[in-house]
């Protein structure tokens, strides 16, 4: 492999040019800006990669784009990415603009530069650089590209009852983990799952001065109440039923946890806590961080919150809430569960409105196959054991394609970012070492797959 | 009168176009926004008036205005009025810009319209048209302009001790009290008190993404619990000690409540409510509203609350509090046991950030001779007996000139506005015809008060 390093290594400004390309095209899913943009960007940079490449629309969903590239070796795997990003905001915290891709200290700023079009760029120079040395691909790929998992993937069960069937392969690859603090090569073998929600309160037709609080209904007070009920101080989730389908840890599932690195005295750091909930560290750690389903806050507002005072009365309040799910939780159950829950606590007056798809949690065995695949070529690529992860503790639309899709599909290493890449979070960032190191290991992982 | 009463109708245009010229420019003190201009064109309008008129600075607080006018008898009544108006916000609730007055269906649309610019232009047409007709002022008049009350005139205490002997008269006349639906002239008594807070919690440097919520502190879940242990579903305020010095009502008091109409069905309908809280009705409508304090959510914010969904933890939460306090409540007080309290409720993490001056709540005896001097001058005016108010359910800088200025201070009839003002909301408005009754009212009171 090692003509394909080089070659990888000589023209590496080329590949952080196609990624400083995908990251200066705006695409915000949860803002429905610049995907149609973005999709077509994908299509352009794949031909001019030389792979056919296409939109795939449903009415006004945002496209998939599907690129395929035949290989010597008729086996197939798809490579899943998503060319959405989460929104910017809050835009005075970038200390460059997030759609204005800025290298700096070794490192590319820009929103999306890890999550997830980071991915998108290693592979796709992967394929590039294989075929420049080698004259032809050592197996098959298909591209899976997305245009909405930072919004919950809402069409994508609609897309892949459509186009599954296009996507066929042995295996798949999800968005690539990042690299860990120890430097060891990582898979991640599931997903937690996704339900988001928006609870809204009205309690009259208009706002009042706030004199008249002693007499009128006040709706932020409603939803504050209402939120109190769903989980306690000491983070037990109140909704009844709510851990009732949880599934008890399996045996080599917490072995995988017992060898995970303990990475979390950095996070800690980062974050600048104290301590993580319930003083958890190690083993505990991992099992709360990917065991312990969730009821957070992602927003919350009402009322007057700009400078100075302003009595007022509001006569409505919202809140964002998502819930990541574990095995075997349903989210539709869940959703149920809470209407109820809302109901017999008094609290039918606020309001449930879902957001995007429901994401049931997913896992593959750690005894399929194309885990031990996976692991081989990670320790073969980083001289050192893969860590396994039984899941991740976030959320991309599996469960859309796992209904469809009948093949193990898991994350391997191979990321463009690394714990400190502030996904999601203002100044998201790549070291552009990592992102060498995950070009080549794709090119790797290609070659292996085509031999194994 | 009817000679003065004649010539406010004759000129009534030009007392529209007053308070046009005054509406049209903002003077939002949350925001800091137009209070010099606001100043400047009231002594502009007080001059063009005859009258002499300065602003009175301190350091760099909004200007007080004082406005003389000598009248034959040196008898001297104070005239409060505040030139500032609430934030206007939300804008797009509005039909016609709110700082852009319109007039349609014989009613004046504008931020400031009702609260307070219609009183001080009432009172200002009044003197115009007494001394137009007969040459001279009964009595002599000195108007008291404030810069920040809808700020809780954070700047007034010391405003007062600078300027409070400018200011020495034999009774005070506060805003107006607005028109009762059945017509009846209406005295308010006192006002209640105020203390406005801002409460921030932040649990890490940043935000975090929300898959993290298994194991990171979460900003928005301290506040919400902080909330829910300050007041209870069923109304009750929760903080130890909030209630030890409410004063119980009065028996003269509670024959005014009971004479006081029910005005409250029509804006149980205008708020389109079901209830008012604890479905109260009549007597008891009254004693809640003026009695019970308050703790009202006047804001809160959090994370993301755009379109669609981000899944993020926030680091920080903020929401905006007031209390509204009665007789004997003081503001220093609960603020001593709100913090002392959410540190044995384990919030020390809870931040407390008082908003502009403390306001302690006031009361003028129903016994006190002005208080009948104002029911009977109503009684003249109306035909109708009035009604007597021991209290606002709002609050204005009262304490802060009741400490340094000796006599009595109330709130009598000739408001410019009424009931369904919508003040501090949007589509503030005043009726013209109510308008017009303020100037002559405000006449009527002058030239009594000459000869009482």
């Amino acid at each position: 492999m090692q003509d394909i390093y080089r070659y990888i290594d000589a023209h590496f400004d080329e590949a952080v040019a196609l990624l400083t390309r995908l990251v200066r095209q705006p695409s915000v899913s949860a803002q429905n800006w610049g995907l149609g943009e973005m999709a077509d960007l994908c299509v352009t940079e794949l031909r001019d990669a030389g792979f056919p490449a296409r939109r795939l629309d449903l009415g006004a969903a945002p496209a998939l784009v599907i690129g395929e590239a035949a290989g010597r070796s008729p086996r197939r795997l798809m490579w899943y990415s998503h060319y959405d990003v989460q929104p910017a905001e809050p835009l005075e915290l970038w200390d460059t603009p997030p759609f204005e891709p800025t290298q700096r200290d070794g490192k590319l700023f820009g929103r999306g530069a890890s999550d997830n079009k980071g991915d998108f760029a290693a592979r796709l120079w992967a394929l590039r650089a294989l075929r420049a040395v080698r004259g032809e691909l050592p197996a098959s790929v298909v591209f899976l590209l997305e245009g909405e998992e930072e919004s919950g993937s809402p069409n994508l069960p609609a897309l892949m009852r459509q186009y599954g069937p296009l996507f066929a392969a042995e295996a798949g690859l999800l968005e690539a983990s990042g690299v860990s603090q120890d430097g060891r090569p990582a898979l991640t073998l599931g997903v937690r799952g996704l339900l988001y929600i928006e609870l809204a309160v009205r309690t009259a037709v208009r706002d009042a001065h706030s004199a008249y609080a002693s007499v009128l209904p006040a709706a932020v007070w409603r939803l504050n109440w209402a939120l109190s009920t769903l989980k306690a101080p000491d983070e037990t989730i109140l909704i009844p039923g709510f851990y009732d389908r949880v599934r008890p840890w399996q045996e080599d599932e917490l072995d995988a946890l017992r060898a995970t690195p303990n990475e979390e005295e950095t996070q800690r750091k980062e974050m600048g806590i104290k301590d993580f909930l319930g003083g958890v560290r190690g083993l505990e750690y991992h099992k709360q961080l990917l065991g312990r389903p969730t009821c957070n806050i992602c927003g919350i507002q009402a009322g007057y919150n700009g400078p100075g005072l302003k009595t007022v009365l509001p006569c409505e309040a919202r809140a964002k809430l998502d819930f990541r799910l574990v095995p075997n939780q349903r989210p539709e159950d869940i959703l149920e569960k809470l209407r109820r829950h809302l109901d017999a606590q008094g609290f039918s007056d606020v309001e449930i409105h879902p957001i995007a798809a429901h994401e049931a949690p997913v896992r593959v065995p750690i005894s399929d196959p194309f885990v031990g695949f996976c692991a081989r070529v990670s320790e073969e690529y980083a001289g050192k054991p893969a860590i396994i992860h039984p899941s991740s503790a976030g959320t991309i639309g599996v469960s859309a394609m796992a209904d469809v899709l009948s093949y193990p599909m898991i994350s391997a290493s191979g990321g463009a970012g690394y714990w400190g890449s502030n996904v999601h979070a203002p100044n998201e960032h790549i070291r552009l070492s990592d992102f060498a190191h995950a070009i080549k290991y794709h090119a790797l992982l290609l070659q292996r797959f085509a031999e194994s």
